[in-house]
């Protein structure tokens, strides 16, 4: 009951792409891997140590999934992790530390493709959650069709940035209420929480929680349920209720890097970062 | 105590109609009675085999309707059916298939018309949904203020449009995620889901579950508290909650329109719908 | 752990306004109490019987906020009753009956007032809600970033102003929907609903319930944990969180005040609170 039904992927390949066959192609920072009879990627994040979304990883992320958005053998796509422990830590601090504007505007350019590819994504969207995922790691879990997390209450995910000193953008937030409720979200944000698994279920921030060996074939089990629904209506449906959210940012898309670029070289915010890193470098060593 | 208390339904007949004395009418597809000394009608929808909302089906809802909004002596109604098992299959797919334009113009001005007379309505409304209630049945129990389900778990509520390969218009949507929120929403939407009575309870997709033989009794006793409350303050904390939702189909009407012709003339479109009904006779046969 | 942490309050005082020495102070209506050494004040209503909101109370209510908003000592407040089993009846309904057209703008400019201050704060505000909490003094409540109740199922909250034969404006039902969803909220205010504890907390509410011996300890211990967080950026959260709604309010001021006075003008309303204070005073006698 894997194969695609007849409904499956109308011609979504630009003009000249051949249909692809099946594959796996391996990045330095994604490994994917394509089941063409059932139609389902896999995504594993492998760049260790915490998979944090540096410019490299999210430039590979967009790529990866141009690919699969464009590849007809392609119908959904599970995001899971290579590295033990952990789903992503979020945004690389590194690219946003003691760098040009230049750079920060690259980067921030980056974080907002790699959302609106994801969230606007036609294919179904499956976050296999095997670890903690604060931040821009929870944003990436948030903005899938459907979150799997591992019931160890270890992990823990949430858009923690206000802990941090920082603020999350208006997008992480609209993609937050959009799952939790306007009343869940404005708690946990300005607390700036991460959610343990039983509390995130609780709050819906999570779909359903399974042991850690069942993880995969839930995520396969939740992904033919969603496949089994014809690709078009499903597809236009999800445009529906997303499209608001994302032409907010599509509309504000420059101002949005220039507000980042303005609040992440204040000194203030810069030797808050620092000192963020300097305490996970010690609690490391 | 159901006498309706001093507050209750100012002037609201239409200039030259007189008040109206205590009635039941019935037309072919609906059964209106009102009992004067409550205030209370109740609608039965008797369209066998399944209650689908055919055009004339709409059209006799939608002057009943008209009738008791019009009727001094009502000040609410019970919408219930008089078809076992069924509350309402939705929308008639025999009005969509094979059909002229200008057939699927009035068709679905109609369908427009009994969302905006219920949703928008001044009378408490109260669905005792006794039955199933797919699609454009789910609509019109989501549309009310007030939603009792019969506790069988074999009985199903939900749009579930997305299985038949079609797509719920904006303001179905927009019903759905005032009383569900956007999460619950979006996922039942994209998977067209139906969900049993127990699981819509959770859901708050209804608002609680009863045996089948306290449902009428049930739904009374509701309307009884709802109709404890002055009518004005209420109708105008009513108008102020949904006014935005109502306004937006009232902006968007001959779009919308447009949009169900034009989606619906697709012949994939209308390949899906005429294997949905060889699937039903088949069931049944 | 209660001392201000290093990001504690950026220089938040008006310029000229030498930052405040720790203190006590109290108006005839509200006492205000602020401990340096947590940084936390507490408000307590002292306006017997109920703790109405009258033009005074409001008044004081707001200069006492904007004292403690410009001291740069104080970073969090608890609003509290000091009057047994009531946290506030709500507004005043002696200022909205048989007073002056000037008056209605007047009392009516002030609960904007107070609520844009109070909805708006850079502080971080808990209620502790010892005792019924009807209409105004459930938007009070409503208006802070937590709400913690004595778990006494005698006390209740709501805004229940419909039972009244008056209408929740637009900005207090904003408000609701922000902390319990549009379907709490479209129900709770159509039927004018007084939630007693158990219930306000089922419904999101309230966020937690206490024993009324509790209350004060657990108050300060949620303040503390809000106020672990850096100001800068729970400020800048919470503001995005709100934004919307209070623009909303300053965008149509003066027509909601317009709308107030020709509202509570009209010989019906006046009718309906008076035969309302008229049932108060048998009730008492």
């Amino acid at each position: 009951r894997h194969r695609p039904p007849p409904w499956g992927r109308a011609a979504r390949s630009l003009p000249g792409l051949p249909p692809g066959p099946s594959r796996a192609f391996s990045n330095s920072k994604v490994l994917v891997e394509l089941d063409e009879s059932s139609g389902v990627a896999t995504m594993k994040f492998k760049s260790p140590p915490v998979n944090s979304l540096s410019l490299e990883f999210l430039t590979e992320f967009c790529i990866s999934l141009e690919k699969l958005e464009n590849d007809r053998a392609c119908r959904g796509v599970i995001f899971t992790s290579a590295v033990p422990k952990i789903f992503s830590s979020g945004l690389d601090i590194m690219e946003m530390c003691g760098k040009s504007t230049e750079h920060y505007a690259e980067f921030w350019r980056a974080v907002q493709e790699m959302w609106l590819r994801l969230y606007g994504s036609n294919m179904v969207t499956v976050a296999a959650i095997n670890g903690s995922s604060p931040a821009g790691g929870c944003l990436v879990a948030l903005t899938c069709d459907y979150r799997i997390m591992v019931e160890n209450p270890k992990f823990s995910i949430g858009l923690n940035e206000a802990q941090l000193g920082i603020v999350a953008p208006f997008w992480f937030k609209d993609t937050f209420v959009n799952v939790v409720g306007h009343r869940v979200a404005e708690r946990s944000l300005q607390l700036g929480s991460l959610h343990p698994a039983p509390e995130a279920l609780k709050f819906g921030l999570v779909d359903e929680l399974v042991p850690e060996e069942k993880l995969q074939e839930k995520a396969a089990t939740v992904m033919a349920q969603w496949l089994a629904l014809p690709d078009h209506a499903r597809q236009l449906t999800k445009s529906m209720m997303r499209k608001a959210v994302l032409d907010r940012l599509v509309a504000h898309r420059e101002e949005d890097i220039q507000n980042f670029i303005s609040f992440i070289s204040k000194e203030s915010i810069q030797k808050s970062l620092r000192m963020y890193m300097e305490m996970l470098k010690k609690k490391k060593g």
